[in-house]
């Protein structure tokens, strides 16, 4: 199931097992505190992909393991790369993956900073390569299951980072990069700016981690990964199936 | 010395510990024949990264498992980005590292079309950031134990391919992805119009073997890969110490 | 207030007056339906700019009309720039404004399409030009009262368009645009699919109308668009004032 | 006749009645003297769009409010954008009126440092687009007429600025905008120099009017805008029975 | 005097005996018809800047051969290269002169249509090198003289090509490449299109000459290109006096 | 055989005489030590190019004297261009001359830095236009003639440079541009960095000069430059025969 693993012998084969149906995960290397690692993003991404995978019978290709890092930038440990750069390294896998016979790319994406790249690069591929669909995903169908295993609140509308979520997706996921005894709580004050101008965490935040990671359980984890998992195979099966019939 | 499973708190004492030296392993998706996956300059270039960390203290980044793969493009399974993805690629991930304190970046390459982007993003960096020191490592220091261990001509005055040489790497650094039953003797004639005019590689061959792959031995693979990495770590060593002495 | 409408003679003396403070209305044209002009998302920004302008003095600069409209490219009327285009024209303004002597510059958008590209420039900007503030505002503050006076439910968690919602704004703020004789209701189906994967909008609707627009009325209008204009005015002067005390 | 207002269900039948021809007014935001407007050539472009779109029956579009001003960039209150991004912007909107079903792009200009963007924009939609026709026009048949308003000598042999002409041309097209009271007169000297080397004005004049502004009149304005969009309207309607020909 | 000819060890005080002033030829390959060479642009450019340098002791660089051919590019023979490549040749090269310590560029141009490229060219220099002046010449100082020896009124406002003209500057400066006795009288009615909508010459002219080359004589050459070396022997000297003086 | 020296009206004859065939000069302006030019690549470009055109019937185009030369940039007198702008300079001239009836277009190279730039440049023309067969030469079919003509063994493996070989290359092609009685022995110890970090050729060598250029001999060179020469035209004439049975 791991793209990288096969031979160039038996690759057009294991393409039509495949159902010609490619999952790209894409993670960052980034700040997550003290009790998970620069890697998180790319643990999760791959890890989410593998299950896709041995669900979907997709073929797995290797992370691309650096992201768009802006907000966590100035911290220790974390790589940025540009959106521009991000943008055109997804369009020229997407044009190899449709020219190596594939239909379906699906981006697992573990880190909310790539998702305008992300999003940008599935619309240029859109535009250029009809025959190819491209899904950007990110934890996708979780909104409930969120909101009914969550014990505190969210520090953000929208970000998660390093806490009671992620660390118990990490539990889940990749518990053995997970150090549980330095998990911190550190709840931290989204000024009103924050949406509205470009506002890098530091002035936020001295850890990085945004809420309760003592609260993460591997249940919690379990849950939302599960969930998550679930909604990426029913969009995925359901467009090969929906290709089976009209190929 | 995975840079990856740090975390963001202890990572400024390991900076310091790895003597404000990064590894950053670049390979590519390629077919390699029969016997030999597709990510067989992942896996090279990721093993050697592991060996000069091993000797230097260095940190070793997540491997870009993406290269420049024009003349193999057409093969089943490989996967090409331009070098102008990969140059900005690298340019921005040399940006971050000397951001986070870092004094020299060694990528060590698995795949030769990555050579010339590589080159490029050194210089760029170079005209950039002179503090940085940025190396571009394709199994350096091995001409002599090339000529040494080899039973068989090279089919190319500069390429060898999942042939009786990078088949030896593989099974010294990576024997649980070989398939020795599968390995083939193809000797491609390349065309003397090969080198001055783009020539895509399945008008020369049909296998991607440029060679014997069936005389790989684990022992050959160790003579050159134990060159390649002693050579690495003798420049790089060198650096470090020249940076101790004048900070 | 106008920016256009002052001379080069009496212009230093307006930029102190306007206490530095710039305002940039950002619109798009696009289909809104039978009911509201192609135009609406200008008419919007422009006139939520004059309420800006009057309570916070600031200078407002002509609209830039034309905005990124890729869900909506393929109705009848609507027109398209790329993120690239719009991202370059609002740093090259920035960076003119900068040497104009201005320290802040509030872009104020009508069209939830722009607002990647304009998040995009306000971070080159704040990259290059550290004492310059970039505001990107798109109806900020507003979550609770559009909460209170929706009598339908939202058609989309991020969306609304030409909907109970929009009309109203455009109700209250530009009257004369609009027909509510030729209002409709027209509730669609946004396909689980429609956030992971790129879907114009001609997948999801014939008219453009994501909602019930004959429930708008000038007071729901006039309820929102005041708690927005108020986030606004609060957050500049807050940061005008910041600027009176260390200058 | 205003593109903005129409609403998307009427707008296929505006196309067809508007003879597939749309008008595109393009100004800049740039130092005028004490008596005209930063918005000067904003308000020209516009008002001369106006008039063609009255007498063609073409669809007038919201005006691009910014242009290339790199001589009197340094002026107070001039706003420049560069060559390529102007480029851009019109490049992607003449694609989509191309989508949208015009077949004739007249781009009206009221500021000639637009020129050669417009012109190069001009290129690539027509090696791009060849159903296409767009025109740039900047007061096109009008030499004749100037020469005999003209009571003063023009201060350069291309360039007229705030000055006789201008001014003339805002009496006529925007009077209200016009304080003829502070107008002046402030012949500058071009130095040899400034057509062979870059040559920002404020080394040539300190007020920006390049003649005199005192010699304006309604009169003189009438006769030379009446001039450009006699010419104006002529190529165009010509072009439309052309179309109209042969469809 | 020919910059290519000297070698690195004379370099620095060649430079200092030329004013720190080099001359830098800008041609085309572009049809002339049937009396003139492909390359008369390029001749032009040479001959000319040789007079410049014989006089002002300026460094002659080798020819820019290869110019912005959009007008003519489909006529037999013609190269054309893009504004932007021309654009990014004139800056690399302005870097490294202003490296190689080199105080004044003078790009001595010998074809209309490279005009904006190098204006840009030479703006952009303008701004991130202060201290290097840079000029581009297209036969300055010659309006005057240009009326005086004209026979024949000019088939363009602007344009003069394999005309009477061009063919009596090439019988001046490079008889042994001119054809009399194939030279035609040919003149083309621009189309009051032509200067407001992109027009290829192809639908003007047939032979690419615009009037009547059997008029041209060498003494009409030596008036006009005595002119313009002249003038920009002038501006040039004037200039190396100045620097002299403030070093 | 000259390009330039045509004319527009036997062109097309021309092309079909040249068998559809163009060179393309290639060098750079570059220091070469006390006895060499700074134009040595340019000429020994244009005469290797002259030989071939001889022998083959082929156009030769003017050379393009600029080139990449960033390890010799900071020597007296070198000028230097970037990667990019060669690319996109050959890029534009390959589809003009594919436009012009070329189906054979031979870049000629005097400069081994341009060669990345040339080698890029030949694989986007061969994506973009098949029909168009791209050459890239330096010096090829050479190796062993120059072992057998060298006296000195090679200060580096790759690079030879106003030295010995190149030097006797000049006494051969370019012999009234030698200064034999400057010519120096200078054999410079290039450090095991040098092919793996960015390392300008200041740190290496100050005269620019790579080996004994006191031993360079005519003969020496005739026997280099006509194997290079027999070897171009042994594959041109291949190619030519090979379109003239398939046209």
């Amino acid at each position: 199931m791991l793209y990288e693993y096969l031979n160039s012998f038996d690759f057009q084969k294991a393409v039509r097992k495949a159902k010609h149906t490619a999952l790209l995960p894409v993670g960052a290397v980034e700040a997550h505190g003290p009790h998970l690692p620069l890697g998180t993003d790319n643990l999760l991404a791959e890890r989410l992909a593998r299950r896709v995978a041995e669900q979907t019978g997709a073929l797995q290709l290797p992370v691309i393991a650096y992201g768009q890092v802006w907000s966590l930038r100035r911290f220790p440990g974390s790589l940025n790369i540009s959106n521009d750069t991000l943008i055109r390294l997804i369009v020229d896998i997407g044009r190899s993956l449709h020219f190596q016979g594939f239909r379906i790319l699906a981006v697992i994406n573990g880190h909310l900073g790539n998702n305008p790249a992300l999003k940008e690069a599935a619309r240029i591929l859109y535009d250029e390569i009809r025959e190819l669909k491209v899904y950007h995903f990110f934890y996708p169908g979780t909104r409930d299951v969120i909101r009914e295993v969550r014990e505190t609140p969210a520090a953000h509308a929208t970000y998660f980072h390093a806490c009671e979520l992620e660390t118990s997706y990490m539990l889940y996921l990749a518990e053995e990069y997970v150090d549980m005894e330095r998990a911190i709580r550190d709840v931290p004050k989204f000024t009103e700016e924050a949406d509205v101008t470009p506002t890098p965490w530091e002035e936020i935040t001295e850890t990085a981690v945004l809420g309760d990671a003592t609260l993460a359980t591997k249940e919690k984890g379990k849950k939302v990964i599960d969930a998550a998992v679930a909604r990426m195979v029913e969009l995925l099966q359901r467009e090969q199936e929906r290709m089976a019939e009209s190929p």
